[in-house]
């Protein structure tokens, strides 16, 4: 979660939105890709961290399954995001804070909880919970502050 | 949704699910992105034909929102696509067949009745639901018919 919140903090210099996300192999625990929120920069709406770690690693494998990988995320994913996870088969999902506003897997829809996503990851939150929130908090502030 | 149905037809060669999606600028009725299911081609389980036209669109206007259009779709979209058409600002959405098993609209999480979706587009259901149901269950009597 350490480098997930090093992705987010990378976030801040380009505008995005602080989100760091990191996939990992289970059975070395090596970091396979990582990154941090590129809506803006790509102008992608689909462009968050999640996705940007699951489409860049099925990519290199050629495949569109990772079961042997675990992601961890600096927020609770979105219900586009939660939903990705379940199709790339992850085995664990780390979340750091959760978002009760917008967020898809412990908030709101539950899509875990829905028959329609065939594949549940297991997921562990509030990993970190305080530096993963704080950074955020401290982004909307200035955010606001500029306006 | 005839464009859509052509894009479906045309994922059959490439051995993928039949699903076809069209955006159409509202002013002018003028179809400006079309795509069908690449998740195989592309080794992307996140390239469904309603994540391509958007992010094809969006990439090329250089924006993260397209609420002057409408997206066709031969089969209802599955959770994260309509988180996708939720982020995008997408006006109208027109379904083809609904999917009682993978969708996410009308079915199951139900998405645009969660406050965590922030932009609900219209929703237009079963338009020419049995020529776009028809595509995908032929497809898959054709595929168990291998096996």
């Amino acid at each position: 979660m350490h480098s997930a919140l090093e992705e987010a903090n990378s976030c801040i210099a380009r505008d995005e939105v602080p989100i760091g996300a990191v996939l990992v192999e289970r059975d070395t625990g090596k970091i396979v890709a990582q990154a941090g929120n590129r809506t803006r920069e790509l102008a992608d709406p689909t462009a968050h961290a999640e996705m940007l770690v699951i489409r860049q690693h099925c990519e290199k494998l050629g495949v569109q399954r990772l079961p042997e990988y675990d992601l961890y995320v600096t927020l609770e994913p979105c219900p586009m995001c939660a939903a990705a996870i379940s199709y790339a088969r992850i085995n664990t999902l780390y979340i750091g804070a959760s978002d009760p506003k917008s967020g898809g897997v412990i908030s709101g829809p539950c899509l875990y909880e829905h028959s329609q996503l065939h594949h549940k990851p297991q997921v562990v939150s509030d990993l970190m919970s305080d530096e993963c929130g704080q950074i955020l908090t401290e982004f909307f502030k200035k955010k606001r502050k500029l306006r």
